[in-house]
């Protein structure tokens, strides 16, 4: 390979780690550790995600759209804690030094970073199977952290944005010439939109958060179960990514929607109470009521007329599990 | 595969990361991210480093000795910086769920976890070829961080402990069954001691550190580079590893210690007038001064007369690179 270990570091990712106090950033790449002042008032936030080629995206995907889903699904789980993302750092294992990928992902990595106010300050880059992991670090105000677990009886279920995109694109991901429809499902897959903004106004309105990463039901479930509680799902008010359910029908388009996962949209809960400071969001579209917190177990799904219905039609798969 | 991601979380590693207000945990493992609790009057430290099946150890080894590999490299990390271990995030690639490896792996990375006082707070299990990252955060009193590059000419240079283990138990990795000697070169390869007691009573004397991972050549260079200076290495005061050079001869028991890392030890600098306060380590043999910063360019080998030696003797290479 033509690049040392440490010429890739200088050449594509120093740039990004410089020391930069008014980011919080004492000491930045380029010593055993990066030393960071944390914000007074301030609990941290901490959360890994890991990308493998093969797995996770096709091995041939491009340095860019790696890059950028890397980042944005740890952002997302800074936006399901309501945290606000500060620090990065990059564990990247390369089965070569390719400049033309390392260049697209470096400079997505850094528009990425950028974009949501957070810095890269150290990493490891490693020769082997191509795999990425991402541990990003943020801050919340001590206390005002989301969990999953604060949700109570009658709170109201909410999401973010549109939901199905992410599954759908799946079936394109290796097409030569996907149509507009198809690019729009691919961006979303790729580049998924951190809640960052929405969460931040969430912060003493909601009562539990969580990102959709394993599909709505799935991830619902999870609140359900931390919080000690039922839901109850209206599945007719899920909304689906625009164009989807015309494409490859409704009952497809539900179920990436509630199973697919990869969406990285929020699912939080709020008291009726609080409803009035949601109204803005609700009426620009940015979030949606789809049900209700109840004293049950698990997540019931409920047709238009409000009837329990057994969603059979979806298979019998609930989410997306590793292994 | 039998368990699934949840399952195995929930079985390997969900017990080492409950939250713990005596550590910090506001919140552990189990929710999108982890909530931490950094002391006031604190910077944070943050490091992260990657080990490879079949390129940092081979794809056999046993759980136990991935993990303490990969927990002390980067609890070396921290004490290059001398900072405190606190928590660290684990972000593992597995071909498979094999409950000996998996139990073995977690059993090791909870006992030194114990012993150095951090704790497990988040992460990913993915599948994929087997990869270990671990993130390690930890805290330094603000201002008292060491660096590579806080050395002054006239600084006298420290190693802790001994050299050449590491690189001389390559040769057995695969050796069915290892003498005493072996076994014990193995056992500082495996399991590295960071030295972070040592670099703890080294905040306010020190003037810089790092540790040597990559042989003290590469890593005293490191340190001469970031200080804009020099470093003169009398090569006969370097402490081998004890009975290393009877068994494989002085020169290439000196070329495992000067090029060969993965020894984990902390080489730092400190002004003469600070000697007094590192007595009591210099006398237990627990630090030994080999050296002197000058203000010259890079690194200079001094033999037992004080002249400059060429170091034809250990080949062309460098310290150890990834690519």
């Amino acid at each position: 390979m033509a690049d040392g270990e440490f010429a890739i570091i200088q050449k594509y990712f120093a740039k990004l780690g410089a020391s930069n106090e008014s980011l919080g950033v004492a000491l930045g790449i380029g010593d055993d550790a990066a030393i960071l002042n944390v914000s007074p008032g301030t609990q941290l936030v901490a959360a890994a995600d890991t990308l493998v080629a093969g797995v996770h995206f096709p091995a041939d995907t491009a340095g860019d759209n790696v890059a950028s889903r890397a980042m944005r699904t740890n952002l997302s789980d800074m936006a399901a804690m309501a945290a606000r993302p500060r620090w990065f750092t990059l564990a990247l294992t390369l089965t070569e030094a390719n400049p033309v990928w390392l260049e697209a992902f470096s400079r997505t990595l850094s528009e990425d970073a950028a974009a949501f106010n957070s810095v890269l300050v150290g990493g490891d880059t490693t020769k082997g199977p191509l795999t990425v992991s991402i541990q990003m670090l943020g801050e919340v105000p001590t206390g005002a952290g989301l969990t999953r677990g604060g949700a109570s009886v009658g709170d109201q279920i909410y999401i973010t944005g549109t939901l199905g995109a992410a599954a759908a694109a799946l079936n394109y991901l290796t097409k030569a010439t996907p149509d507009a429809l198809e690019q729009q499902l691919l961006e979303r897959y790729y580049r998924p939109v951190p809640r960052i903004n929405e969460a931040l106004q969430l912060r003493q309105i909601a009562s539990a958060a969580i990102d959709i990463s394993d599909g709505l039901l799935a991830d619902l479930g999870h609140i359900a179960a931390a919080s000690g509680l039922g839901a109850n799902l209206e599945i007719e008010k899920v909304p689906l990514f625009p164009g989807l359910a015309e494409r490859i029908g409704k009952a497809r388009a539900l179920a990436c929607a509630l199973m697919g996962g990869d969406d990285y949209e929020l699912c939080f809960t709020a008291p009726a109470s609080k409803q009035q400071h949601l109204q803005p969001l609700l009426n620009s579209g940015a979030i949606t009521q789809v049900g209700e917190m109840t004293a049950g177990l698990g997540v019931t799904c409920l047709d238009e007329r409000g009837r329990p219905i057994t969603p059979d039609i979806f298979g019998d798969q609930q989410g997306y599990q590793h292994f």
